[in-house]
């Protein structure tokens, strides 16, 4: 037999052990070794991958277990020919995928689609941004601040044989109850709401909890008021049920509460600091907000994103903990201190809406992961995410002050401090700057910004949005790489303009 | 300080330590402990909650890494007074929530809702199945054939430092190329498909594939024809977005592709066994099906759910292998081998309709977690899938035996042996027997069975849909109790009737 087809790469997070299997696993799945052929001696084997005869043998074992091979007294190991039975006959394995065989061209599929989410603009990020030495990026995880350990070994409890059916099975519609609990009593508090176990709704992160509510609660003629500049994707999930979607001009306070802001069904408004211009909704406009929707009957949608980065101020609680009758519709994150990656989001509203979002939830997708939802009540109930977002914030103000004093040095007046925190500055250039160009020569010097123009709804005129806008986040990047990021990117601007 | 706020339960899964460390961080942040209150010594804590002093003094140590207490030289532990800051002023956490305090019914809620879920009829199953000793449930998982040390072995190595930014970034659109690479020569081969990357989407389950499916393909007008007894999630989905669902009665052969098939823009089948009957759709009317749809220019929605179940014949390939223009959309779902609590599933079309689904689900969750992703990569790659896949069918077809002749014995006539395997029975007692009478009678027995009238679609002349089926499922129970329990069925059907 070819030795040849016996060799693999060392892959991290892979034991060679592992990798042993499967190289070995492929080569039998894929008929390079047939059923009932030997294979190599341990020896052998050993001496090919130049690896221990006993990992070999290791490997060996492992799959005799799994019943991919069969160990025969004094004659070796042999491909068991059961493992292959069950399987509908196989195209051939080798032959390349024909992208012409069939031709999808031939059907029209634009004619056939409902919606066309891909005609929708929305922010693009190079996704090997970890490769760059300036990512003024948004919204990404901050290796060397996750408690990786920590996290780890609360998934290892979540995964116990015992209560094994609590991350294995079919929930159908219900959220694991001990992660419900931990939202109740240890998130929610934090930012003054209070609310029932039947008030709350674990989704798959807060675009989830946007896209159930838009579901929800647009009809086609549907008026929803949304922040603009504001979150692409809430325009973007709204777009698709409704054509009524009325941007409003945020200025230094946020949103307008007064005769700019349009009559509505809906408004989606993010209090905390304003994405992504950063600034904090003011009390009284707050209280102005709650009486009209009262007054002129319409619902809000809080967008209570990073409500857990606070450097200056005392934190203004949600805007949820101020609503009397149910008005508000409070959408929360775990993205921000956990990681996007793991999709945990939750919707907190009156259980009569939940009750509703939750049926809805079934149908989409039943429930979040099993055993995320438990990973991630183990880690709040022992306290892991509490010291995290302490620790975000020791970390986050630093290079919140670094920023605003490279910003002051290198683009003065370009842009101004956000008062309650967050993870970005909003940086806004003279009328003539094209940001989208900017960033495409910033990323030949390394450095990552995002464009503001995406941030803006298309104007009624057909005109084009801003162009001189961009956000520069810093929650991916280390301190001292702040300060000279932002002067490459100063020097970059100089040389364009 | 009162010790009688010190106390646990002991838990599973959660060690000593752990669970000392999660009832002082529930002490402090609930104030109990207020901020710079001292700690009883670690010896009277030790006695207090009688365990050894070392596991205290750990427990300690632990919460001042994570900035919970302070040390203080000579003189013991403190609560750190940092550790509260950051906090919007929060409600009396001992109080308990008051349902009153906002009056959610004095919204109207039904009539701002676009669509009532909660209206719709589905199935019911009692969520503590696991303690009825005869449990013909179905699509849940036995426990006893789960390989949960691989499993957690897998997931460990997913939650590797190195290539963290695979598991906890934001992937926004994409999906773990390592999953969509098993998947296209792992999964899809042993249905006689051949795939290109970008002809697979990864979703949360079969379930969420099916939602983006109608939310893409079916404007309100839309005509699906649908398989009657069948999947009433699929009515219920479809039913949120088109009111032109056509419930098309199965013969003893599945889905009838003759005049009994109505004109259709959407066609959906679960060929390789009709669900909830078990009957494999013949290859002639597989060919009148593809002909028809190439003809009458429909979209065919393939459901092949538990593919991986067949104890007779030679498997009969997917509906997909033999489609041939790209108008076989094709539902897989890793529910069945791995795990429901898990979510994962996918889609197979030609490359612009999954480019528009990917879009849609983008906007609708992201993408699943990454975690599992990675893990389930790993754990098909390594072959504990194929293996677990030989392990469920010799496990899954001894019941299947040990059931048919149960049945023979107990209730003669009732019902077919499923041809293909599958994991249940299909169940016709005489037209007057009440199944959903039944089940509550068996349940007192401690005999979980499925009654069949929820498959059914509503009858058009407003008549209620047949009540003498019921469904037995058996990859939950062990072999050896299938005889007994249906025994104890057919006692109380006689009893009753």
């Amino acid at each position: 037999m070819r030795d040849s087809i016996f060799h693999f790469e060392r892959r991290p997070n892979l034991s060679i052990q592992g990798q042993i299997r499967e190289m070995l696993v492929a080569a039998i799945l894929e008929r390079q070794l047939p059923p009932g052929a030997p294979l190599p001696s341990s020896r052998r084997m050993a001496k090919t991958l130049g690896v221990s005869r006993n990992t070999v043998v290791l490997a060996y074992q492992s799959l005799v277990d799994d019943g991919f091979l069969q160990s025969r007294e004094r004659s070796g190991f042999y491909v068991n020919p059961e493992i292959l039975k069950g399987r509908a006959a196989e195209p051939p394995a080798k032959a390349p995928p024909a992208p012409d065989r069939r031709s999808p061209a031939a059907l029209d599929w634009a004619r056939r689609m409902r919606v066309v989410p891909t005609g929708q603009t929305n922010i693009e990020k190079p996704t090997d941004w970890p490769a760059y030495p300036y990512p003024f990026i948004y919204g990404q995880v901050d290796q060397s601040l996750f408690p990786i350990a920590q996290w780890r070994e609360c998934s290892r409890q979540a995964l116990g044989r015992r209560g094994m059916d609590a991350w294995t099975g079919d929930a159908v519609a219900a959220d694991d109850p001990l992660l419900i609990e931990q939202i109740r009593t240890r998130l929610l508090p934090r930012r003054g709401i209070m609310a029932r176990a039947d008030e709350i709704l674990v989704t798959m992160g807060a675009q989830n909890a946007l896209y159930i509510l838009a579901a929800l609660l647009a009809p086609p003629d549907t008026r929803i008021a949304i922040e603009d500049p504001g979150y692409p994707d809430v325009r973007n999930i709204f777009r698709l049920k409704t054509t009524n979607i009325l941007p409003v001009p945020v200025d230094a306070q946020g949103l307008p509460v007064d005769a700019r802001l349009p009559a509505a069904d809906l408004v989606f408004v993010t209090p905390s600091h304003q994405s992504p211009t950063t600034v904090t909704l003011p009390k009284d406009r707050r209280r102005a907000l709650l009486e009209r929707a009262g007054r002129d009957d319409f619902l809000i949608i809080e967008d209570d994103y990073e409500w857990e980065t606070n450097y200056v101020a005392e934190p203004t609680p949600a805007l949820k903990s101020m609503d009397t009758d149910g008005r508000v519709i409070y959408v929360g994150s775990l993205s921000k201190t956990l990681f996007p990656g793991l999709r945990l989001g939750y919707l907190v509203a009156p259980a009569p809406l939940i009750a509703e979002a939750r049926a809805l939830r079934r149908l989409m997708l039943r429930h979040a992961p099993n055993n995320n939802q438990r990973t991630a009540a183990l880690f709040l109930s022992l306290g892991h995410h509490d010291s995290l977002v302490h620790r975000l914030n020791k970390a986050y103000r630093e290079r919140w002050q670094a920023m605003g004093e490279a910003l002051e040095t290198h683009l003065p007046g370009w842009s101004r401090a956000p008062a309650f925190g967050g993870t970005s500055y909003w940086v806004t250039g003279p009328g003539r700057l094209d940001a989208c160009q900017l960033a495409e020569r910033a990323l030949d010097d390394g450095v990552i910004i995002e464009p503001g123009q995406v941030m803006f709804a298309e104007p009624a005129d057909g005109g084009p949005a801003p162009k001189n806008h961009f956000r520069l986040g810093f929650s991916s990047i280390a301190t001292e790489r702040i300060e000279p990021g932002v002067a490459l990117l100063a020097q970059t601007i100089k040389r364009e303009s």
